[in-house]
């Protein structure tokens, strides 16, 4: 398992989010090749990325949309609930609070924290604002899994060290900030800036906007 | 250039964001090897992004970082400014046009949009909220060429349809929608739900923590 790149990880993500589509839609089978198609990939990539886990499907006659969605969710960690604490009760923090239907997505809002006296003893959609010196008891008692970073990029550090020693083992970082963690502890930043990037290639190249997503 | 597959755009982003870190530090060359290193990609995989724009750099002697770096810049379209509407001035709108140094990354916001009432004819961080009745006349007036997409799901398509009307051509969609767009539009999703379950898969699986990024 250990040579995984993270863009089939990215990918799995995208398969499953396609298959919950077709899921919904009442389809009960597909193939590499229409997963590939959505996804934008090839079908011997979608098969690539798969092998890594196991065998799926049967050669000639697909995949079962239900039974792979079940496999894919079971892969990436998604048949438990995950439980999430927000630390930075400013705009970003409340917008991702009142998130609408938040907990559908396997992920619960458990605890959020701030250090500014206005923002801590208050409450946010009905649940209180923490200080962040009682993380460590408040993920403990609500079983937090998850951090979501939400302060401002000189206050990302720290946060994240808080983070850390209340024994978090995965923070989404919203900072425009790299943060230092230990090894144990996994990162995933989300850069709307690189999407923004994206976007002013396609921008200046029009012509490609039919061959990609 | 009709076949350059998505992941090659992103991975664009990630060698330009590399080549700026390197540039800061001072130095002035690079190699694919190093590139590869960084961005968690293998060196073939960076020339063979890279042989899609044309030649850059010399057998052997590598590549020099500030002219790598102008040139993925040129190719992204980022030698010129964007100017940003941003449609939805509620929490997350607000959120992002307080983002810091939002300018210094070569897109400056230009426009905020709304419906509500209670925000049009506002002001966000000293800027007038215009109603989304107003927005061809404004994105003439203020040259705008990109749309971000902060409405809740509901009002997703509509926004997109007014932004589609006002001329934008590019969209950031925030929104936890799938939008429809004319194919000369080219919509990129912002979706950190996406990075969340990548984030469930590697605290689920932490021996896979040292291998990637």
């Amino acid at each position: 398992m250990s040579t995984i790149p993270t863009a089939t990880i990215s990918r799995l993500v995208t398969y499953l989010r396609i298959l919950t589509g077709l899921e919904n839609q009442g389809i009960k089978n597909t193939s590499s090749e229409q997963l590939a198609d959505e996804a934008h990939v090839s079908a011997f990539q979608v098969r690539k990325d798969l092998a890594y886990f196991g065998r799926f499907g049967t050669r000639g006659a697909g995949y079962t949309v239900p039974t792979l969605r079940r496999e894919l969710r079971r892969i990436l960690g998604l048949t438990r609930a995950w439980s999430v604490g927000i630390v930075g009760m400013g705009r970003l923090g409340q917008a991702i609070a009142h998130y609408p239907n938040f907990d559908q997505y396997d992920f619960s809002l458990k605890a959020y924290f701030d250090i500014d006296p206005e923002r801590v003893g208050g409450e946010v959609k009905g649940m209180p604002v923490h200080h962040v010196d009682d993380m460590p008891r408040v993920v403990k008692e609500k079983g937090v899994d998850i951090g979501f970073l939400t302060v401002p990029h000189g206050a990302a550090q720290d946060a994240a060290d808080a983070l850390v020693a209340a024994g978090i083992k995965g923070i989404l970082n919203f900072a425009p900030s790299v943060i230092n963690v230990p090894d144990d502890v996994h990162v995933e930043p989300v850069d709307f800036l690189a999407g923004l990037k994206r976007l002013s290639f396609y921008i200046v190249n029009p012509q490609l906007k039919e061959e990609l997503a």
